[in-house]
């Protein structure tokens, strides 16, 4: 037994995928008195939250609130919500997360067909759209932001077009977009989307921001059978956020005092301000990596500001380097993923881990211990 | 828009049926700089964090850990990897969280029956041997302590011997039970049993503690059908809490940092004396309630002393009592369930709150808004 040991964090600079720097006003909002879950002044917070929620997904969804789980849980509750069992659905995969986004599907009981791009590309409309015509599914998911190569897959407005003259729902994850690069819900047509607390939006993990358009919600309300998750219950959680309150779970306020903090931070910039702090300093950041001879593995066109993948020199241990990084300097990057996972770094610009003194120390770091 | 309006909760003196109030030492804690989901630091905070729930679950089950959700989130993983679809199962409801699991259940996939005693009531051994014996169970769940209605079902050991000699597995919630009565895990031989981290750990919800032990474990290992969530398989957690520490999910360093340290205040204080404590403050509840003529509704032997049910005498709005009590006092206490929603006050001095100064405080307000 250690009862009587401390835990002093340290204080390391996180620019991994996840979670992103907290901060420090969110430090301050997480700390404040704990209320109950049907406080009067939780019901408040809770109405603040949501419109700050519309602001940073651009959008005026009703259904718009926060889980009480990571972004996984967000990813779940989207598709164990719009699934019935035996629905037909197609993933377009371009990376881990497409790939878990499929998985889930699977097991709350779609019938899920796969489309797929190697690591480090994206889809064209093209082979969405001739996918889409392979049968008449009934949802379309794929990832905006795909954390595990670093790839942003463009046109989503366009995608949105194909997935709807199809008679499909489209499912949007944008865990690493939201607060990070520009998200257009409503003038996209995205019909449900997901986030995290942890990235985009500066607060610690643990609660994750849903939006759910007409469309959806329609779907949801008219299903034939029961939502196989309780704990995810959309309907409940929108009659716990805003129509008769009543009690679903025990939500956290200490967590969503932080996420408001976050996404007040956010607004208070202006939301494409953030973006434009965002690509700045991760163009300084590509500069950087290029004058090291350590080159962005995607391509500029569609390379995602929140995280670079960068590629590791040939006869350079990653992981070594990542170990000498956290011990020497506290600043935690992420290995690559799968078969990228000796080959790349994953660094991550997000939220309030986005500033330049964060991408000059890695620059510096790195230079030291690569020479 | 309310982007620079700012939040100050009202500093809650919180004695409903939680969250209780967050231990100071729990504030610090959950505000230290925030870890990767991977970083070294939080897994060897794991581990601390394991054998300190191991110490207040009296086991020494190794899948003992915390999932990153509320207290419901540990009821929906414990059904959703313990019942295969069309598993036949059992469950004893003696409140709102009984019929809560049979709820669950029921969406996962079981086939439930039922047994009820009405509020305020508990099972004798009697009721549950003759149901049990009414067909094979796989699976037979029970609320240790209902928040419903403030009762403690007693014999927890004996049903439990009951349970395996009919060949099922014993589900135990002990929500409230945790931390705050005796809980007795291996000399009862529980099966498996979960909880939430906001009632007896004095820490804000968020995370919820689940045993596993051998028998349970082995039934989830030997499914013959995924398990329906991914975000709830307990597979997945064991993996990324010991095993290889394989990615699963973003779990919330913050909130770890605060559970860990809440357990750590039950551990140095003496889990014994905690119990001590409680019984003892609520002791002094109930004399000083049975003295304004507001008795306990439930009798002392199975009356459980972090949660009472206290009648609203005749002619009195219960519902505007709680407001003034909020209002004016800063206190949270919580209404009835159901069918006693205007006959009682719920009334929780778990960890944190239960302390002298709140019981003083709480009697003197009832009796200013009372007289």
């Amino acid at each position: 037994m250690t009862a009587h040991s401390k835990f002093d964090p340290s204080a390391r600079i996180l620019l991994g995928p996840g979670p992103s720097m907290t901060h420090p006003r969110v430090i301050r909002a997480l700390s404040a008195p704990t209320v109950g879950h049907l406080d009067p002044e939780l019901l408040s917070l809770y109405a603040e939250e949501q419109e700050l929620l519309r602001t940073v997904f651009q959008t005026k969804n009703e259904w718009t609130f926060a889980l009480s789980g990571t972004g996984t849980s967000g990813m779940e509750a989207a598709l164990v919500n719009l699934i019935e069992p035996g629905d037909e659905m197609l993933v377009a995969i371009h990376g881990f997360f497409g790939e878990r986004l499929a998985e889930i599907a699977t097991r709350v009981g779609g019938q899920v067909d796969r489309i797929t791009r190697p690591l480090g590309e994206i889809f064209t409309l093209e082979e969405i759209e001739s996918a889409l015509r392979q049968k008449p599914y009934k949802l379309f998911a794929i990832v905006h932001a795909e954390t595990s190569t670093g790839a942003e897959q463009l046109h989503i407005k366009e995608i949105a077009d194909l997935v709807h003259q199809s008679g499909a729902l489209l499912l949007l994850d944008t865990v690493t977009s939201l607060g990070n690069i520009p998200l257009k819900i409503d003038e996209w047509d995205v019909d449900a989307a997901y986030s995290a607390s942890q990235k985009g939006l500066g607060a610690p993990s643990g609660l994750a921001p849903i939006t759910i358009g007409d469309r959806a919600k329609s779907k949801i309300e008219n299903r034939k059978s029961p939502v196989a998750s309780f704990y995810l219950d959309l309907k409940a959680y929108a009659n716990y956020w805003m129509g008769g309150h009543a009690y679903h779970h025990t939500a956290s306020a200490n967590l969503h005092y932080a996420l408001t903090e976050g996404l007040r931070v956010i607004v208070e910039e202006g939301r494409e301000n953030t973006f434009a702090r965002l690509r700045s300093n991760s163009e300084t950041l590509w500069r950087g990596l290029e004058n090291m001879d350590l080159p962005p593995f995607i391509p500029l066109e569609y390379r995602l500001p929140p995280l670079t993948t960068a590629q590791v020199p040939a006869g350079v241990d990653p992981h070594q380097v990542r170990a000498r990084l956290l011990n020497e300097y506290n600043i935690e990057i992420a290995a690559g993923f799968g078969a990228l996972k000796d080959k790349v770094w994953r660094i991550g610009l997000m939220g309030y881990s986005s500033r330049k003194e964060n991408v000059t120390l890695l620059l510096g770091a790195l230079r030291e211990l690569l020479k």
